[in-house]
């Protein structure tokens, strides 16, 4: 049932492999959607392969950070040289599949330039700027990055301190940074490798300040390189991961730039210092869901890496008995180990099918946009920012679960945990941070509320539980029943029970206090509404899709949606309870079908994750190596560390050696 | 009341110091014990300041491994020449501090020497073995390590596969890797600094395998520091962290070593082969408590560090407007903020007191053992192994908390927390992985509930509540009242409940299965039981803790133990609504008590942690320096980030200058 059987594999996982249940292509299918994005992802594969220049000369871990940033500007030239063997258009699908193939997990030298510089650039340019500006990026004549967050602002950017003030004179503006926490901080390749910026300041005319706007600032020379006169530019130094980009800083001291490098398609300033306002200001909306729903196949991508590594690695583990004298057992059959990795697994999926819809709803609302229609804007604006949330921090939880899992393995950097840790964990914070969104995302829930408790309340699809009445108690009658609509049923009550008592909490005390300090006091509550509400919704849309599979890989699917919403409902059994909802007695129902389900899905643990067709390139990992063969390929890689290089290190005659020389020479 | 105000300090960072309702010295004396250790603190400090040759030429995280390692054995020469400096018996108080103040947040070449190699040398060597290498250990003639794990066995070491087989014609052992994974991996040291080891071997003698039993082994020419011949050694590359250390691989080719170069203080091969068995199997006991108090003291410290940066940060970091228009506030003024960080102040402080605590017991244990009283062993046993599992892991959880609490900032290198996390997290997986002492301690619980059901059991204090009869219904009023032995009753009936439902799940399976698959299945609520029993002592031994405390620090120590508790009650609540245990107003009334001790402890929240008496050289933090003066200090860190040493990289040259070429070419 597996094409992945190969002679000379490890025979524990190719026993698993023979073992499952399902055929892996269908489940490959199932999740990446079509017969033709699966012979697409093979074809990027052999040609990624097929080219010397996209290896790294020794795996990236061994390399210290001036190599890193060499070798990944090395590559993203030789990347971008070969963008016609994708459908560059179509990131959400190859782009981030060539790309991951080819740099890894990391941030690269033109990251920056592509995620962000050219999107500003297509999005906020007039015309005219568009004629001038996009040929050079696209053409790679210039290496852009995206300068917004400050020293001391990334959050709150109406307080940002770098200020553009127009000169109707010269007709320039003039950007400066007033003070050290106005200097740009963070921006991906603004260090070393960017020539061109797009910077957020204020902006101030006519001696108003009329808040951040986008600039467009050459920042070095173009054929030296070195940076322009009244720009301070530099690298940030060592980060917990992300060390292939030389994220920087930039100060400028008055440095002057043509008014018509301010972007000018919505906001303008005219040649007298006229401020013109935007007309839409929520224009940019689309492409921020657009970046959501990247992200988000982004985390599940990492988190599904993750469980791939620790289930492949389980099953080659061999660690201690459970029948004393009947020998070691693989540690994956361990209920424990199936606690620690199972559900990370049925997460992983859960996230990749909300990435899809989200993708699809992005473009739906696209479409709508276009007929002038916004009504899908507030609710899905709301959705993404909690999936954004909800999603990056279970998957950097799970990614440690999975590590944790590989015992003293899992601690090597031969394992990729560190690696996919690091990286996916950022997602914490950049994008908005996670604990910012989550309040995002309540305001909109409060509002939504109210509107229901003043029976006016026009909800789309994801909130129409908000206005819905249940019933008192749960249906659940036994755990194999409990499917589809009664457990969705269940999830509503309790996020509409949490979303009622944040409001009647934060209206009780707005009675008492001014609002904005009620919202501060009920801000705990608030964020655990928005994360039931975010919680639903994956759910929902988890056991929708699953709902749409055929054949022999459905029960799998099922099981891992339903351990997905038990281990929710266990685990949080105590809004359950509450109201006599669910009595102790079906949540010990639960509880058995959650062990009963790991038990069902140990069979394919491997065939689960093994559909998620990575390849060894991909994962780089040498605990999760499709052929098993772990210990070995442990010690080859070993032999690659900076310190075998000799037998003998030169700081053994400087130090440890006259120092034992010394002690016996006392004795 | 704080003697860390400086002039030209940040000024909210000043504000929040004078705002505080305590004398800092006085809690620094709660926590630390005495003024006598106060002020030996002190005087360390200035020694280690005192000394060039403690700094590092550049900060660690600048350096490569290469550089790290050779930064390493300097310094940890350096430390060693002045360990008359320092009462190095007391490694507890003394050596901990002082070693952490020189060699930060890392192993180092020597760390195994003198956490394993010496005090496996001291317990079990004879008395001749240790004549002869007590010395050699002590004036630091040879670098030790202890070799144990192999690549295929951590957990499970009757599985060893390195063997030790007598020769009785030679007198000789003769130590054998028989396969890959039999190599010895992960020991601390081993790579390239170690010349000697214990090595743990599979004992064969007279045809018969005897079990793992340990051996001194030379592995390098103590002159020119080559390999011998018969033994392959190396580095087993990159880890999450550690990196200063050369863990280390080790393969044997039929490598001899004289027979009485095994340790035989307790089991012994005669020169004709005939083996002894030890008299004593549990003697190293004592040691491994003494370890494990250590190790507490240690992760405590490390979440207080991280608890300490946040704070401090968040004290200067302002960002958004609580009310509009009313300027920036402090984020230590959100809520959210103050969820994020307070419960981890808390647990900090909850964990060192228990460390404190086990190293008084391990004083008691040892006193008893001498008296040959071994009754307390078995509780403190699983006490401790279940302390190190429940610790570890929180302080991983608490320390990423506070790092995603700074943004930005707090992924940088220069928050520490990327350091600190690697150091202490890895504490989840050596001196046994958690999850199999999770399960130990349940061996010992079920054992004592089946006593308790039996009716004879004899349970010391820490198990007494096993056999206890509780309320059927909390106590609990208002949550200003709910305080010590009331909160404690609450959990006991929780932690209660829970061993006992495990018990019953365990006896009911085991009707059906044969024990150990019965034991198995039920792993996932064994582990259970034993947090609940660990949350339990831990609460316990806090709250009995400040009973002590006198004057101005109670207050805040109250409310710190307090947040502890309701911390533990309402993320659990649903444990403690079973049975109707309590009522939802109940918890209602702890959920507000527990925003209300937020509130409290915002006023000392600096305080709080500036108690703990870490100096910038410890705490090794740009974002918790002590002045708050963060940002300059961002900037100048930055300056030696080894990509800043150009202003243009050689790799512009050679990929993205030429690139920019042919595309400016091109247009
Ligand atoms: C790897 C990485 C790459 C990045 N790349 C770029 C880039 O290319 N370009 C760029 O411009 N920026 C970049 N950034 C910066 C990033 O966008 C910001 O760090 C992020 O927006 C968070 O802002 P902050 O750092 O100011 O956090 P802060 O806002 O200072 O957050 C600190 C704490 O305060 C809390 N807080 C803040 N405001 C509120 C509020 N209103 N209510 C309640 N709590 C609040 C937060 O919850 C958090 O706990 C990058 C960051 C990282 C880590
Ligand atoms: C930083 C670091 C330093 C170290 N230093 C040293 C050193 O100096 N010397 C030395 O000898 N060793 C050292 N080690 C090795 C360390 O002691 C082992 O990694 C540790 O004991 C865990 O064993 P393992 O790696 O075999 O994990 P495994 O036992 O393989 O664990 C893998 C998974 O299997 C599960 N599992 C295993 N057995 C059972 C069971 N019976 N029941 C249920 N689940 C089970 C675990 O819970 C875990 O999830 C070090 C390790 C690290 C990370």
């Amino acid at each position: 049932m597996s094409n992945l059987i190969q002679t000379g594999d490890n025979a524990d996982i190719t026993k698993e492999r023979r073992n499952a249940t399902f055929d892996i292509h269908d489940m490959s299918l199932f999740l990446y959607g079509s017969e033709e994005i699966l012979k697409r992802r093979k074809e990027m594969l052999a040609f990624v392969k097929s080219k010397p220049e996209f290896n790294d000369p020794i795996p990236t871990e061994f390399m210290n950070r001036e190599q890193r940033v060499d070798n990944g500007a090395r590559k993203i030239v030789a990347m971008t040289d070969n963008t016609d063997e994708i459908d560059a258009g179509d990131f959400f699908g190859e782009g981030m599949y060539f790309q991951g193939l080819i740099m890894g997990r990391d941030l690269h030298p033109m990251s920056l330039h592509y995620v962000m510089f050219l999107p500003t650039i297509q999005g906020q340019s007039d015309d005219e700027q568009l004629d001038e500006w996009l040929p050079l990026t696209i053409s790679r004549s210039f290496v852009g990055t995206y300068a917004q967050t400050e020293l001391g602002h990334g959050t709150n950017l109406s307080k940002l301190e770098t200020t553009a003030t127009y000169d109707p004179k010269a007709g320039e503006f003039v950007l400066h940074s007033p003070s050290i926490t106005a200097a740009k901080w963070w921006p991906g390749g603004l260090g070393k490798s960017a020539n061109v910026a797009i910077v957020v300041a204020n902006l101030y005319t006519q001696g108003e300040c009329k808040g951040p706007h986008p600039f467009f600032v050459q920042l070095r020379d173009y054929d030296t390189h070195e940076p322009l006169k009244g720009i301070t530019v530099g690298d940030i130094g060592p980060k917990l991961g992300f060390n292939t980009s030389d994220n920087g800083f930039l100060l400028f001291n008055n440095f002057r730039i043509p008014r018509r490098n301010m972007l000018m398609r919505y906001a303008k300033v005219l040649p007298d210092g006229t401020y013109i306002k935007p007309q839409h200001a929520k224009l940019a909306f689309g492409t921020m869901v657009f970046v959501r729903s990247i992200m988000i196949k982004d985390q599940s991508t990492q988190l599904a890496a993750a469980a791939c590594i620790a289930k492949r690695y389980s099953a080659i583990r061999r660690q201690g008995e459970i029948k004393q004298g009947a020998g070691e057992v693989q540690i994956l059959d361990y209920q424990t180990q199936q606690l620690r990795i199972f559900p990370v697994m049925a997460r992983a999926f859960c996230f990749m099918f909300a990435a899809y819809e989200i993708r699809d709803l992005y473009m739906k609302v696209t479409e709508q946009l276009g007929e002038g229609n916004t009504e899908l804007l507030p609710e899905i604006h709301a959705l993404t920012s909690g999936l954004k949330s909800v999603v990056s921090y279970e998957v950097a939880l799970g990614i440690e679960q999975c590590r944790m899992a590989c015992g003293g393995h899992g601690y090597s950097q031969a394992s990729a945990f560190p690696e996919i840790y690091a990286y996916a964990v950022a997602g914490c914070t950049y994008e908005g941070e996670n604990i910012v969104m989550l309040l995002q995302v309540a305001r909109f829930l409060m509002k939504a509320a109210e509107e229901v408790m003043n029976g006016k309340a026009k909800l789309a699809d994801i909130c129409a539980y908000l206005a819905k009445r249940g019933a008192n108690k749960s249906r659940l009658r036994t755990a194999d029943e409990y499917r589809g609509d009664v457990i969705i049923e269940d999830l509503e009550h309790v996020a509409r029970n949490q979303v009622f008592r944040a409001y009647d909490s934060l209206k009780r005390k707005e009675k008492e206090m001014p609002s904005e300090e009620a919202w501060n006091k009920t801000a705990i509550e608030l964020c655990k509404a928005s994360r039931w509400h975010v919680r639903l919704y994956l759910a929902k849309n988890f056991l929708h899709k699953i709902s749409t599979a055929k054949g022999a890989i459905r029960e799998p699917l099922e099981n891992l949606a339903r351990l997905y919403a038990f281990d929710i409902i266990t685990s949080s059994h105590g809004e359950f309870l509450r109201g006599g909802f669910m009595s102790e007695a079906q949540l010990d129902e639960l509880k058995g079908g959650f062990y009963t389900l790991l038990e069902r899905l140990r069979r394919n643990a491997v065939a689960i994750v093994d559909s998620w067709d990575f390849d060894d390139k991909e994962l780089h990992s040498i605990l999760g190596k499709r052929d098993g063969n772990v210990y070995s390929s442990l010690l080859d890689w070993a032999q690659q560390s900076q310190l075998n290089r000799t037998q003998v290190l030169p700081t053994f005659n400087k130090y440890l050696g006259p120092m034992m020389k010394e002690g016996r020479s006392k004795l």
